[in-house]
């Protein structure tokens, strides 16, 4: 990092309820579905035991399981004063919308719980802090407003030093496509195994599941290598491998630039490809999405000229197949591709964790 | 674009002085040399008739012409006070350091250029505006501070759509070999041949010369393909080819994700790949460059997956060698790779004009 840049490191975790007591009610209204709220949903999976509602008057009255196939019995409920009656401490703002601006409806939520004296909690790009009737309100009621997605102060361009121990990255074929559900389960896998994994969270989501991390795709755009070298190091302290959630996709024509500034930036010493089988071109874009086995190439030549770096693995995400499809599926990209797949979520990640486990023999 | 992002276009031109007329102070002090103070080299180049003093008191007293070999009895001076009596209405911080931060001389000056009645135009990633005292004083004494690397608000995601024209985009294999340079002097070049060119600034010093542009490398980094989509597609407007100036390179760890970034959001019909021979390595990393012609494949693969863009051409930047060595490097780029090459500064743009020309025919 640039010398004057020495101050910027993750950031800190900064509510006053510890991370694994935290009591959050999650607005997810009109998207509380596998591929809608992805702050909620994963919050769901990761930190279930600290999710007391969401709220999707769409789905009330209902639970986490029958909306998304896990998350057992956590209630969905219709507004945010049934929420209440579960007796949260934050409201989590669940939404993960393309270009993160907050909607009228969630700003009103916001100021609601902030009124009924609960810290907020926001992943979008506009900042809650900035919202002047919001940033008042939470001043005068006492509670914390967490911008999960403002970047640490002093970030600066990257030294190109590397990581301190292997690095594996998840990437993917588009937008959730599951690089955070991989990167999770791969860390928990190689934790359960007795390895010192690290999480290295590089989105809203992550970081409110781990509590810290750097929003990558939200800093300077200079700076996007730095910030990935900066939170892989940081993250690396006393780690035997760091487990890096990637952003966006190479294939992408709006966030190309932060998954490749990630790769430059934090030069990851493999890949686990990330897909979701039945997603034929990138959403929302002309971009066809080509063959596993091609798509991999791309990705091992995409820092060619500063480091070339294998994919070890293929993470699918099946949640829209059947079982029999999602295990032919599995089977295929593997066969494809030449390389261990699993879907961690549905098959367990013992094999995406056995290629990290040989990545990091042979680094 | 994101349709909340609407309002995102090129910054507009700030100063109460038409561009043309502008009577410029610039501090390069130190560093007024051709691969050291960049803003202030290309101003004197590209804006000669508006440059009144350079301050450098480590060359004062001297002329543009000796420091840089052009520029002509544009003076170098020692100090601010010497360059006042020149009559300046604008002083422009003429540096652009890796990480972008102001010094505190640079600072000092700031403010006594304020007190002395000048504009102050900076090209940093810091705010001049942000600093408590420097924008107190320009308030007080009525003087514009323009912030040239401020990206516009409003800014989004791409779309994907591409330009209503063809775009050729000038790319490099490292900072500061010559993208912009190589973009005006093919600007130039199209308009004394005719053709609506359009020159697409996308960092400070070319929007201090142009007076509009984005400065794409200090967006959010979600939004470096947006802001390349829409500086590109402002540009265009009634124009037959725009020429954008690339950031970074693909080989530098610190950028590369801008690089890219902007090849997915402006898609362009080719490169005009920009080298300076006698660097070997990325400077300031263990980089090495490889041979053109390798380089050239490494480009037209950045973004394989979104499209296939072929590099049409070779500027090199010979400042460094003799006439010989120079008209030898020119015609070894040519050989290597297959394509028209030349230093436009040295020895005219025509082949480089020539095969931007060829691209707009078969686009």
């Amino acid at each position: 990092m640039e010398s004057e840049g020495a101050a910027g490191g993750r950031s800190a975790y900064p509510l006053p309820v510890p991370l694994g007591a935290r009591r959050m009610a999650i607005l997810a209204e009109g998207c509380f579905s596998p591929l809608g709220a992805k702050t909620a949903v994963c919050l769901v999976r990761y930190a279930s035991s600290e999710v007391v509602a969401v709220i999707d008057s769409t789905l009330a009255p209902s639970t986490a399981e029958r909306a998304l196939g896990f998350g057992g019995a956590i209630p969905v409920v219709a507004s945010l004063v049934e929420a209440l009656a579960r007796g949260p401490d934050i409201l989590v703002l669940g939404t993960a919308p393309r270009g993160g601006r907050m909607a009228s409806s969630e700003r009103a939520a916001a100021l609601e719980a902030i009124e009924a004296g609960l810290h907020v909690a926001s992943g979008m790009h506009e900042f809650l802090a900035d919202d002047a009737a919001v940033s008042a309100a939470a001043r005068r009621r006492g509670v914390v407003l967490w911008d999960a997605r403002r970047p640490p102060d002093g970030l600066g361009v990257s030294s190109g030093a590397g990581a301190s121990c292997p690095v594996v990255m998840t990437v993917g074929s588009d937008c959730n496509t599951g690089k955070m559900t991989a990167a999770m389960e791969i860390h928990l896998g190689l934790l359960r195994a007795g390895v010192r994994s690290g999480f290295a969270a590089s989105g809203q989501t992550g970081i409110m599941i781990a509590g810290t991390g750097i929003p990558v795709d939200r800093v300077v755009a200079d700076f996007i290598g730095g910030a990935a070298e900066r939170l892989v190091a940081e993250t690396a302290h006393e780690r035997d491998v760091v487990i890096l959630e990637g952003q966006g996709s190479i294939l992408h024509p709006g966030y190309a630039g932060v998954t490749h500034g990630m790769i430059a930036g934090a030069i990851p010493s493999g890949y686990v490809l990330c897909h979701q089988p039945t997603r034929e071109r990138v959403r929302g874009y002309d971009v066809p999405i080509p063959p596993l086995a091609e798509l991999a190439r791309l990705y091992e030549r995409a820092a060619a000229g500063i480091g070339r770096i294998p994919v070890v693995a293929v993470a699918l995400n099946t949640f829209d197949l059947g079982d029999e499809a999602a295990r032919a599926a599995v089977a295929r990209a593997s066969r494809e591709t030449g390389l261990p797949a699993a879907d961690p979520v549905r098959f367990g990640a013992a094999p995406l964790v056995e290629a990290v486990l040989e990545t990091m023999r042979r680094s």
